[in-house]
């Protein structure tokens, strides 16, 4: 039998230590389950960060695993905290838009609104649920409580609303819906939407770029180029370079790709 | 029977390696502890920062937890190496001010300075205590080598003046004692200070602030409130901003709270 | 049986979800390995400061230990993915430099060029080889499968040409190497050159230093001085500030010790 894992993803950077009560408390109740620090460095405050960040890691995780995770601009407003079962994961964290890709990816069988304060931390603060309601949440959940146990089933789940490429005649629009740390541009145009066609170029603000390659070493250095990243999404790259710096764009700039 | 557990909190960063080196002492000595990273984002040299961030976890852990912290800016110099045992934990790393909050809420149970070199890397350096000298005794320790063995009773222990708040009439004057990374000024006004008064409102420098909330949420867009922190203690906060920029204030910037 | 252990150090930060990535790969290949992270603040695409960090660590750990380091800035080009295994350790990771001071320091048994497909992900990326074949190929190791099931004999490895300090009468020309985070100079000159030698004092641009101390508490606050690192070299240090800042020094800049 192995061990359940938590995963971590927040924006609380660590000099605080309430990355360090979390896991505290989770190993209080359950001295056996493993956690596993994703990201503690996420934008103060940006939900569609946390929600790119996972969509990037959770499925390649174990079955079972469970994912944690915590960017909470709305902590103590009338926003629910969530418990998330899905065909091969769970997700713990407050239902503000950070699920939004595992909604669109994933089987969800379950969503409970968390109001079981037995399996919440004690007088419970209005300022850091992660501590006293997230993080014992997905540790009593790692000992196996059922799911049903934590709270009653959500009405109304909120999503991001990720903006869709439009299709017009030759042309797709699409914007920039991530900036890794490298400064690669990340689109919402995913590849499975280029396979039938022949990519003349792609305009990113004023800047046409032609170069379309397979990795970022077949780009010259310091010249921009055009792939699929990773992620499955089309990306703007910098050969050891940031394209971020370079175009100067920011989450949302609009880019246009040409078919031939 | 659960593994034992060490939490490192240090202002190494990890880009150098040094955390790598403190890590493989560790599990090189007991393959079964469980090291799990608190911090390595202290800010460089500061003391009372680490003090204030072991104090937001320490508590959280199982019993028989080992905290392994430090900042140590006299690494090399006569401040003594120190094992303290609490009822409830285990503290180990330099005697410079670091273990001020534990003093005050933890019931100390033994005091030792770090002597016996059997438990030491051999030929330990004098720049890199955490590595040759903190992160082995620790490992040991987790062994369940007796308290006793590493040394020798300590004398005095280092202190640092945390500034109490002053009441004069129906004003509590204190002070800024810790800025965490969303911004949020953290005083040194506790909760329990406030039970049995009503709060007219706090002046902040030059700024008086009315608002005095229970969440961040209540707060305004933007704009500026007082509430009790996860900590324990009185906080100004901006909802999804900074305070400390909005006010420019530092570790050390009075404060006036007014009752009515 | 103790559980094997594979250490991370990597130039992604964590924020992109990208470390999670590899952390699952390697718990659904391998939900017993230990995964230890060491660092994923190396600077974007810095070979040098990676071999240098890694050279830090590595021999601290457990013997057996797996050792993935990906800085990888040639990542999809010819670049062979290696595996390599010492007497003590094995080293997982692309051949571009990064292993330089593993080759300096240990006993090498066997250098694989990774080559079987059979333990990378399914269609493996162009861009994200540390998720696609080195946390999987790292993961299986763990496994215990033979180092020589991954691929064939590497013919050449790339090794960093790390300049060596030269001595000419009595003086000795190196340079710096490495600026660590607290800005501590550290340079190619290692104790062992000064042993049986008196120094005068340490040349460093246009500026003399005298002082020889063997910890940084020595030097009087705000000022320079010289001594011997926890890497074993010679370093340049300003007490509770930066000598990278006082000097204004980068990696290469020159430095010249003086024997009486």
């Amino acid at each position: 039998m192995r061990n359940p894992i938590i995963t971590l993803t927040t924006d609380f950077k660590t000099k605080d230590g309430y990355v360090g009560a979390i896991k505290g408390v989770i190993k209080r109740i359950n001295p056996k389950v493993e956690v596993v620090d994703v990201s503690h460095q996420i934008e103060a405050f940006d939900v569609l960060g946390a929600a790119f960040a996972l969509n990037n890691f959770y499925r390649y995780f174990p079955r079972g695993t469970i994912h944690l995770v915590v960017v909470d601009p709305g902590v103590g407003s009338p926003r629910e905290p969530l418990l998330i079962k899905s065909e091969d994961f769970f997700f713990v964290g407050p239902d503000n838009g950070i699920w939004s890709f595992v909604y669109q990816n994933e089987r969800i069988t379950e969503i409970i609104a968390l109001t079981n304060k037995k399996y919440f931390l004690a007088e419970p603060s209005s300022t850091f649920h992660a501590r006293d309601i997230f993080a014992p949440v997905a540790a009593y959940l790692s000992l196996g409580i059922k799911v049903g146990e934590f709270g009653n089933p959500a009405k109304e789940c909120f999503k991001l609303i990720i903006p869709e490429p439009e299709l017009k005649r030759k042309v797709l629009l699409g914007q920039v819906i991530h900036i890794d740390h490298f400064g690669n541009l990340i689109t919402n145009i995913g590849a499975e939407l280029l396979k039938n066609n022949q990519i003349a170029g792609m305009m990113v603000g004023t800047k046409w770029i032609k170069r379309m390659v397979r990795s970022y070493f077949e780009i010259p250095e310091n010249q921009l180029g055009v792939l699929v990243g990773s992620s499955g999404f089309l990306e703007i790259a910098v050969n050891q370079g940031s394209a971020q710096k370079v175009l100067k764009s920011r989450i949302g700039t609009k880019v246009k790709i040409s078919f031939k």
